[in-house]
């Protein structure tokens, strides 16, 4: 099978492109193992292809159509579809946002559909597509009511791939992503890059600013479990998602308090001293949008997990990507 | 002030334009009424202009980008979006529902924003974005989950009018209506067309046959209620609306068997027994997917209203519809 993963140059397009190459297959939409013959990754910038002949790179924009109707042809049996501009960008430049995280996203989805053989397709969703005046805890139908332009396009993007699969068009499901920490690399212009930041940059040695209050909750995987939950939801027999694809991922609820004192007993008060908090109003009206947490029973019955605690989370980041 | 109303042909854009020339002013986004000097009808046909010098009528596409930014100049300060193919033509035909259902409400949002002066809007949704598994009584809070493509693309304006709104683009609302019956005319392609022919056929004197079982439960609202929801709802001040633009408009819950038992009730048993109940899975098939019943508490607390009971529904339309 041919397999393709859109942001494949991202991290966590890297990362999930290793984990498939060395595990070698993916179900089809059968349930049935199928060989991965080629894994293509298409990004604006030109992905690593791990020197394996099995990777082909495509440095190209998801937005242009022939682009996208040229690389769907019937032997893509599945698809992950990571590219996004995210949350900080997307609200500071609509335009971007819009095309980038929604018509790209559409135009994925009718190139499927006008090659007609349904593949599977993986779209990554966030905690972003819900905000407002929330329960304490979010639940499976808990109104989406996104608060940022990134959250909007993501839930419009979850109503089109459980359209198209209602339709028969594609084989959807969506897996809605906790914030995502530890990235490795340099921080970006998410309004959550801080949940990486001040883990990350003390670890290397380097200063980080906080913009986020302790109390502050947010809801965490780390790059290891989304990649698990990514290859485990694609896996995932259609029959099992019932008449809604979007899934909340696992996670774990934890402060930015709590996330400093984490890091202070891995690494002790000096590396933890090297974070100052100067809470930006800017990042809290975005972040303290999102729920805090949210109830995960049901991917739980699927078979989808998250870390254990944060101090696991940090251990991991050491242990995969500090030394890298 | 100039005010359009898209899909003005149509039996709500008529009935709404008649009321608001008879009424003569809107109030604005300070809460200022404001006289109507001029008001637009564009529709795909040209709409009746009841031989008043304040109607303009215009015959177009409101899928064709030019139309619509030569369309919408600053003086338009108010925007009534009604255009839409309805349920079962959007299911039969995903192109043109997504064109006219989701591509022009696109469009009408980029030429108010590019316009620049944010100028009122009024978005009519639909029981449509709720389905598959529901609660007995579908909150404000229920999460959306549409099983049409039209229901599909509601809910995907809802989104972008909200966020268009958070943005500062428009100053929007979005009003989710019940099914309206009973509806003057021919029947539609609507999946809930029946809700108005098996009372407007036998009391023309014509049969109709029913293509639901007779416990199906529907939510409706008359024309005449549905008409002074659209106005109230363009009347109030954003400041009420709070983070989520989109309001649950108040309507009755009834069965499809009592329906038919009101009209026994008010017309006699030789105008009901023009029915023939003949359940079309198709149509029941739809239907079904949507909420027999929702709370509109936070619409009945901004004082939008519903029609008391069934029988007044079928009383004024034998006042407003019938010998007309």
């Amino acid at each position: 099978m041919k397999v393709l993963i859109t942001g494949g140059a991202g991290f966590l397009g890297q990362k999930l492109a290793k984990q498939l190459l060395a595990r070698g297959s993916l179900k089809d939409s059968d349930g049935v193992d199928q060989k991965i013959d080629q894994l293509l990754l298409i990004d604006v910038v030109e992905a690593n292809d791990f020197g394996d002949q099995r990777v082909k790179v495509i440095a190209g924009d998801i937005s242009n159509p022939e682009l996208m109707q040229q690389l769907i042809t019937t032997e893509i049996q599945s698809i992950f579809h990571l590219a996004a501009i995210v949350s900080g960008q997307a609200e500071a430049d609509f335009d971007l946002g819009m095309r980038i995280n929604l018509d790209a996203a559409r135009l994925l989805l009718e190139a499927c559909r006008s090659a007609g053989h349904k593949p599977k397709i993986v779209f990554t969703s966030s905690v972003a597509v819900y905000g407002g005046t929330l329960p304490e805890m979010v639940l499976d139908t808990t109104a989406l009511n996104p608060q940022s332009s990134y959250g909007a396009q993501k839930a419009i993007c979850e109503l089109l791939l459980n359209d198209y699969t209602r339709k028969g068009f594609v084989d959807g499901r969506v897996l809605r992503l906790p914030t995502i920490s530890v990235r490795p690399g340099a921080p970006n212009k998410a309004a959550s890059s801080f949940a990486s930041g001040i883990i990350r940059e003390p670890l290397n040695g380097k200063p980080s600013i906080c913009p986020a209050s302790p109390d502050l909750r947010i809801w965490l995987l780390s790059p290891r479990y989304a990649i698990e939950s990514l290859i485990a939801g694609h896996d995932l027999h259609s029959s099992v998602l019932g008449l809604n694809k979007s899934i909340n991922l696992p996670g774990i609820s934890v402060t930015v308090g709590q996330m400093i004192e984490s890091l202070r007993k891995i690494s002790g008060d000096q590396v933890a001293a090297r974070i100052s908090v100067e809470p930006d109003s800017k990042v809290e009206a975005i972040v303290r949008s999102w729920p805090g947490a949210w109830d995960a029973s049901r991917a739980k019955s699927l078979g989808l997990k998250a870390d254990p605690n944060f101090e696991s989370i940090i251990k991991a980041y050491i242990e995969d990507d500090l030394k890298s």
